[in-house]
This record gives structure tokens, C-alpha cells and sequence, in this order.
């Protein structure tokens, strides 16, 4: 496409893409856009090397002019997007990228990646955080996914309330507080639980936490407060009935003093499982799979979509709204604004999408913020402002957002032409 | 796990664990094993650099002895497995690692998230192979996974039958074949179809293959072979219902003269949809989404289970099999052997996995071989190998195998106790 276009003198007209979901996952009330401080990192970081160039001459994927515009590519244009840890609904408009066609469509691939995969594992993971009620989350999904993607899943877990992930390489690159856990391994390793129990009592202290369903839960227990005393940190549940399990395992903690020990219950737990032990005497979750899959949706099917374009080269040509036709698939042209409008109460009650000059109106809150600029990144931020705006953005959603059934959006996306646009 | 078994002497205890599914993903007849050539190549890699241990340090993640331990740290036991690209059914163990508890414990995270992954692609990918029959494919879904899974999915689609991926990074780092496609972007982004068409056959000739569904269908179809003439390589369909569109395309090229002009079709297709155009006049299919997240099954629910250790220190310390016994997850202790059970005829019938000693009889194919030896790779080969290895493991499994309707694994998987085993 880049080799045509450079050739019939098109890939130098200004364009306007537009990245957004045509529906949110089956039953889902609402989509967080996640990944956005990595998209940064990928348009910064987004050049052609001499070995990535040669091999691209060698295959013949591009000719030798291409070749040499490419040597040169850096990303020159504007992006705005909604904000990392926004909540977004059908249609929200989350970024737009604007530069020449031949830049923009460059970066198509590499937006959506992070987009679609950050976005799905969010969307998940602020269904689970609001299950868990506030109680601790420990993401533990690294080993079920591709191991680069567990590290953006931690990330993303993160910015939705998790509050620890077991993935050190999130730690290290992005500051996300890190926890561990003792595997069974460990101690099937020791020459019985006992000798296991104390091997980590005697390095990690009595505050650790002890795995408990290897042999027999309540000989382990028994074991547990024997070895470590009523200040053991807590035990950890991996297998059976979790609220049954959980309750017996209480009582038994009780009975032995251990009041204060905590119950973490980890194995398959999705939004649901969470949620069913809402009434259960468990002080923490540890997730996984579902967490790293986007629970049933590992995929936030977001699209990149020209929407608008110049009708020639240079800054000044008029931009026209351009949109495909394809049966089953619609799309709106034009560049588009968007407001989450809020009733009197300052509770959501529209996505406002409008195409041309916007008018927000007193209720109407913003929701793009410029991130790149003639090229240099401008929306970069620490996470934890990410994981702020979540909790603000879902607090302000209504009520009907937070439940787990399935159901339509929680907001309507409301579209408004507003007149004659850039 | 690794500080306190360095300090209470367990850590050099020898060690094996295996990599197992417990079930297949529902209704699923086979797996598919890939991405070993990947765990080989991060076997090689996985050290800790000075940066990476001074994260560790400040984070009080390890103590000091356990730092200087990691620094010195390389693989130096022995890993066995299924080949890549062979077939796999519930509790065939695809890999066996063996080495001190420290360094075999080390490795389980980036091993399972790798198989993981590249299994589950690749147990999709085969499905659509098999519903393919032939017809060429390309994976064209990097856009919806993250951006470096995209390239794995890419490799383990290769591995299964697909003839080549739109991910150049795939074609870079593993030399899979690479094809790219026209967006409809390029289409808007000209003064008309007109205009585009003729942008990409100046570029890249009649043999392309232009996009015909931006606007009316049969009106580009038109266009398209007035300006490339009949010997315009393709056409592709992306929307509406593909088998009806697919014939009424075909019937009007074959009237405009365009009898050698190909029909590629693409939109959401999965195996099922892909089986659904058996009939139809389609030469070729682009398959992204479903194959990237599994069809359903995005992870392959591998684990890495500890299933003997030594009762001491020393290479010579007698093994003993251990197995936890948490509710709802058995397994089984002891180094496995696994066997392919052929019957007269060549036909796989079932999946012998044996402990203790193995004794495999006349029509037993062994599955496993040697993939690193002490620490060094030995199980290295070009990718072509496990492609073809899979095409010959799959014309020995059963019929029923290769249905796409949901029914048990197409082998039972047979337990035999060998006696005293390592």
C-alpha cells in the first residue's frame, strides 16, 4: 500500500484515522481503554533499522524508494485519545491519529496490537476488581499467555484495580507492585509439608503465606499455626469448593487464635467465582487465566478506520469525510469529538459522539486529550494517574454499569452531526 | 520459592517436572504442539543481567546469596518433549525438564507461557487447516494480539498448515513465507476506485489481488478487470455473505473473461465458517482473529507439575515420584514415557503414557526426543520440520480426529504402570 501510494502521489495527503469498536463484547456494559502509555513508547520507538530495511529490499516487500522513505520515518503527526483508564462504549472514538496517509497507516498494526490486547485483559479486569469489592487482587496470569503479552497484562490489570501481579518484568519496567506466591512444587520438593512450611517460615518470616490444599487442608492448617504461631501472615487455598473450603479453614483459624491470619483463594477464579464468595470469609484473590484472556473476550476488536482525508498534498488541501460501505460493517466519516454528557447528579447518561464543530454543553465532560504533537509525545503520565482516572470514570458511570449480568452498554452512544468540521 | 530453598538445602535437590494438559479445550479432538524452537531459544537466553539483579536487590525480591546465585545462573539439566508440530491429547506430557529443583523451578514461567500460546494458536490452526482442504490461507490477525504475540501466532499458524502471514516480523525472525493485502483505507484514500486500482496494479502488476467490496461490489469487480484485464491475479471479499458474494463474483468474472482470477475471502472467519465455503467458488482465505485467540480456546491450559525429586542433594540421591492431591486436579507422579499405539493399518488408536520403565512394543512410535542436553540445545531444526511433522501426525490420527464438531479427544490416553522407573 506504501509503495502505491508513494508512486501515484497519494501518500502525502493529510489523514485522519479513527480507532474504535464497532460493539463492546457480548453483554458487556462497558470497555476500558487500556494501553495507551504504550502506544506512546511504540510510535516513539517506531523506525526502520538497516537489518529490518535489508530484509525488506531482499523479499522485495518494497522497492528501493520505499526503502529509502522508510530509512527516514519518524511519525511527524497528532494523535489525541481518550485517556488511559477512561471507560469507553460502541463507537467511542479512543484515538485518532492524524499525519499523512503514508505515515498514519504505518502505525495501524502496532496501535491495534497494544489496543486490542490492553483494552480486552482492562475490560476483564475492572469486572473482577469490582466483584472483589476491594479486597486485594493479585495478578497471576503470566504463565497462560504469551510472554511478553503477560507483561502488558499486568499493566493492565494494574489500571484497573488489581492491586500486586506475580509478573517481576511488570514490576521492573512499568512499577507495578509485585507479590509471589509458594507453588506446590515447593512443597512437594521438602520431605513433607512440615519440613516445606518451615523452610519458608524461616526466610520469608511468619507474615508470609502458606500453601495449604497440597496434602490435607486441615492437617495443613494444623501445621501451619504450630510451625508459624498466631501471627502467620496467610494461608492460601488453591482447589475445591473455595467458599466451603474457605469457611472451614476460618473456623479452624479461630479456634487456634490465628485471628488475624488472612484466607487468599486462587484457582480459575473469574468475575463470577469472585463474585460468588462475595459472602465468604476470604481476604484475597489471586487470578489468572480469565484475568489474561479478557475472560471469554481476548480481544478488544477495535478498528482502525480512515475517516477522513485531503483532497491533495500539503497541509492546506481540504480535508473530505470519506467512509467504505461494506454490508454489514458501517462507518461513520469525519473527524470526530466526544463528551460523556452527565445529568444533574453527575451520573453518566450518554456517550456523545459528533461529527464536525462541537458544542459541549454545560453537563458534557471531554474525553480526547492530545498525546502526540507535530510528532513529540505530549500525553505521557505515571500509571498510577491510569488506575486514579479508572476508579473515577467507572464511580461516575450508573449504577447498571457495575452489574455483572449481561445486558446492553451502560450509556447510549448518542451521534450528532455538528455541522461543517476539519 | 528459590531463596528458601537455597537456604534450607533443597534447592539442589535433582528434579522433574512435566508440562501437561489435564483436558483438551472443549469439544476439541487433538492439540497441537508448537512453540518449542521458541522455549529452546529462551532456555539459551534466560540469564540475569546486572540490571535485572539490581531490580531484585532494591525490591528485597531475593537476598544476596539467592542475587549471586542468578548471576552465575545458566540451564545446564536436560529437557525432552514432543516434537514441534506433533499432536498431543490430555495428559500427554509434551515436555519433561530435569535439572536441580532450582534451576528446572526457574524455567516454568516462560516455558508454560510459551506453549501455551503457540499451542493454542496452533490447535485452532489446524482445525482450519483440515476445513481449508488445501485452499491456501494466510494469517493476516496481528492487529487483534498483542504486538509480539502476533509474531508467535504467525509461527505456530505456519507450523499448521497456513501458507503464509501478513507479520513481516514473522517472515524476519522465522522465515515465514509473507503476503499483504490492500485495506480499504487505500482505496478511500484515492479519488475513487478507479484511481486506487489503478495506484496498486502500477505498482505491484496485474497479478495482485485488488479489493472489491468498498463500495458496490459487482461495479469493482467490473473496474477491476477493465484495468488489469483477465489476467488479474485476484480479487477479495471482506463483508456481506461471502458464499453468495463469492458466486456472484465468480459468475461475472468468468463472463467478463477473468476465468483464471482468483477469489480470496476474509471477514471473522473461523474453522467453521471456513468449512461453510467448501462448496463455494473461493481460492483462497484470510484468517485473523479467531486463529490469534485460539477460536475459543486462548490459552491451551498447560501446567508444570513437579512429578519426582530427589531425597537428597547429589546426582546420585535416589528419585522419588510426589503428586499433590488437591481436590479436582489429580496427577500422577513419576517420570512419564509417551507412545504412539498404532494399529495394523498405521492408524493411531491410542496414547500410551507409561511410568517406571517403558517397554514399547511393535507398533508404539516413541514421542519424545532429546531437546537440550546438559544444558545445551540439541533439539534445534528448521521450522519446515515441524510443519511437515505435523501434517504426518495428523494423516495417522483417526477420522473422527479431523471432524469439527465438538466430541472427545480422538485418542484415549492410556496409563500403564512400567514398574520400578527412574
Amino acid at each position: 500500500m506504501l509503495t502505491a501510494a508513494l508512486r501515484s502521489g497519494t501518500a502525502e495527503r493529510r489523514a485522519v484515522f479513527e480507532v474504535f469498536a464497532r460493539h463492546l463484547p457480548a453483554g458487556r456494559r462497558y470497555g476500558v481503554v487500556a494501553g495507551t502509555g504504550r502506544v506512546l513508547d511504540a510510535v516513539e520507538a517506531f523506525r526502520f533499522d538497516a537489518d529490518t530495511l535489508a530484509f525488506l529490499r531482499e523479499r522485495d516487500v518494497v522497492d528501493e524508494p520505499t526503502a529509502e522513505w522508510l530509512a527516514d520515518f519518524r511519525f511527524s503527526g497528532d494523535i489525541h485519545g481518550y485517556a488511559e483508564g477512561e471507560c469507553y462504549f460502541p463507537d467511542s472514538p479512543i484515538l485518532t491519529v492524524e499525519g499523512t496517509f503514508a505515515e498514519a497507516v504505518l502505525l495501524e498494526t502496532v496501535v491495534l496490537s497494544i489496543l486490542n490486547h490492553d483494552c480486552a485483559v482492562a475490560s476483564a479486569g475492572s469486572r473482577m476488581a469490582v466483584a472483589a469489592g476491594g479486597r486485594p487482587m493479585i495478578e497471576m496470569g503470566s504463565r497462560r499467555t504469551h510472554e511478553h503479552a503477560a507483561v502488558a497484562a499486568a499493566r493492565a490489570a494494574y489500571v484497573t484495580g488489581f492491586t500486586t501481579t506475580s509478573n517481576l518484568e511488570a514490576g521492573r519496567r512499568y512499577g507495578v507492585p509485585t507479590a509471589g506466591t509458594a507453588a506446590h512444587a515447593f512443597t512437594l520438593l521438602h520431605d513433607g509439608e512440615r519440613h516445606a512450611f518451615q523452610a519458608q517460615l524461616d526466610t520469608l518470616g511468619e507474615g508470609t503465606t502458606l500453601l495449604v490444599d497440597t496434602y490435607d487442608v486441615e492437617r495443613a492448617v494444623r501445621t501451619a499455626v504450630e510451625l508459624a504461631g498466631p501471627s502467620l501472615g496467610a494461608v492460601r487455598i488453591d482447589s475445591g469448593d473455595l467458599g466451603v473450603v474457605a469457611r472451614r479453614v476460618r473456623e479452624q483459624l479461630d479456634e487456634l487464635g490465628a485471628t488475624g491470619t488472612r484466607i487468599m483463594v486462587t484457582g480459575d477464579l473469574d468475575e463470577y467465582g469472585i463474585a460468588a464468595l462475595a459472602a465468604a470469609p476470604v481476604d484475597g484473590y489471586g487470578v489468572g487465566t480469565s484475568l489474561v484472556t479478557g475472560s471469554g473476550a481476548p480481544t478488544a476488536s477495535l478498528v482502525y478506520k480512515l475517516v477522513a482525508r485531503a483532497d491533495g498534498p500539503g497541509a492546506d488541501a481540504p480535508m473530505r469525510p470519506v467512509a467504505k460501505r461494506s454490508t454489514g460493517k458501517p462507518s461513520r466519516g469525519g473527524r470526530k469529538t466526544a463528551m460523556r454528557r452527565l445529568d444533574g447528579h453527575g451520573v453518566a447518561c450518554a456517550e456523545i459522539v459528533v461529527t464536525g464543530e462541537p458544542r459541549p454543553g454545560g453537563g458534557d465532560r471531554p474525553l480526547q486529550v492530545p498525546l502526540v504533537a507535530k510528532g513529540e509525545i505530549v500525553g505521557r503520565e505515571p500509571l498510577a494517574a491510569a488506575r486514579d482516572r479508572h476508579a473515577a470514570a467507572l464511580a461516575e458511570l450508573p449504577a447498571t454499569a457495575l452489574q455483572l449480568s449481561r445486558g446492553e452498554p451502560a450509556l447510549p452512544t448518542e451521534f450528532v452531526d455538528g455541522g461543517p468540521g476539519r
